[in-house]
């Protein structure tokens, strides 16, 4: 019996941490204690990685200096340079390549597949970093920006062939409590067996508490639209963007190295 | 003092949790529960998504007779069809696309970036849930199988045109327990403020607990190669493969809907 009640309180903390996720985007000016974020990293790179190969690297960004350089790589958002450190993770098959190399062993890892393997990998890693970091009170937002500017990412940081940026998180200790972010209900996103497609009736029972909120009525007031989904059409996704966005990843793929199909 | 106790209480928890993650290959055969399986969902859903806009979804095959139809796209291993349940995790624009049409609103996310950003969602949530069934003691193994042979579960699942698998998790109570896997220092995979090259010498280094395990000398015995590296160029990771599955994937991309970059 007691060692059942650990495992239901050891539930119950995990749990309840994964349900209070918030992005923060307000962070204190306190520097995070190095041996607290070699804890988050350690406990990130335990995160399963394809084959035990682990594809990715982490770029860890805490001179001020570096913040303020690539803050404009990532839209200026003034919580960029404010967050105690930028994690940026790079999907990475560099480092594997070259083991191969120096082993007399050829890679063949110069593929989509495996810059998406590598990808996976950075994303599982960044993900537990995220749980471990708000384990220690610290807040964290991730980064869209990254695949938006990934050339400009891999000057910057000097990144060789086989690497390309995935994502990055900001992480620091928050001065903010904001509401928490909705989500639809759960059954809106599972499907029992097979996936069961989505009439107007059943999207307007999902998408009905989102739009009724009383900050989508202030957005809409704000951005001038009709609804919700066009601020998101018309206003902060727009397709010309991510046609351009597209682009732009798909040529660092390719310049990368993660595009020959021979 | 009593709030800091309790606060490092549940890092503890949380950080050995997640330093504690092994891959679990073989399951009791034991059903979990579906208010456990609801939580551990609900935990996930909480992950950081693109813009909230949840661009995934999430499959659940607790069917035997589904687990063993599908258990032929992850190359017949046995534990899928062994596992209590199998999650497959989607990229999922579909949704969305709906939500937007019935608002009157033109979604332009047919193109490579909005694939990618609904991988990033997929994947997030995917390790959030990993660590949620962790935490309830079930084990899990991701399954790389599922980009491979992306196209049969796309048929399998009846995913409409926006919708693309990404990773399966297998989830179940252990029969197992193995040792953790190595993973190489955590120096050679974290960078400060650039990207730090390896040269011999440092992947020697990185690479030298890995290569000196016994279990690396019985697998190098028993694929009759030189080293472990050569297991994964010549044995696991072949470029052939890779080649194949790669164009595959594309073309999976492709079909789905997303690489229309006029």
């Amino acid at each position: 019996m007691y060692f059942v009640g650990i495992i239901k309180y050891k539930q119950m903390e995990i749990i309840q941490a994964l349900l209070s996720h918030k992005t923060i985007r307000k962070f204190k000016e306190r520097e995070i204690p190095d041996i607290v974020l070699e804890k988050i990293l350690e406990a990130g790179i335990r995160a399963s990685t394809t084959g035990n190969m682990q594809l990715y690297s982490i770029i860890v960004t805490k001179a001020q200096e570096n913040k303020e350089k690539v803050a404009p790589f990532h839209f200026n958002q003034s919580f960029v340079k404010e967050a105690s450190v930028l994690l940026t993770f790079l999907a990475d098959f560099n480092r594997f390549n070259k083991w191969c190399e120096f082993r007399n062993a050829k890679p063949g890892y110069d593929n989509f597949l495996s810059f998406y393997n590598a990808s996976i990998d950075a994303l599982l890693v960044s993900q537990n970093i995220a749980v471990a970091a708000e384990a220690f009170g610290l807040g964290i937002c991730y980064l869209g920006t990254t695949t938006y500017n990934a050339a400009q990412l891999i000057e910057f940081y000097k990144c060789p062939k086989g690497v390309v940026p995935v994502t990055t998180v900001a992480i620091g200790y928050p001065d903010e409590d904001m509401e928490q972010a909705d989500r639809i209900p759960l059954e809106g996103v599972v499907h029992n067996e097979f996936y069961e497609d989505y009439d107007k009736k059943r999207i307007d029972k999902l998408y009905k508490n989102k739009e009724s909120l009383q900050l989508t009525k202030e957005l809409i007031k704000e951005n001038k639209t009709e609804n919700l989904a066009q601020i998101f059409t018309d206003i902060r996704y727009t397709k010309k963007d991510n046609v351009e966005f597209s682009k732009r990843y798909l040529k660092v793929i390719e310049e990368q190295g993660f595009m020959n199909h021979e």
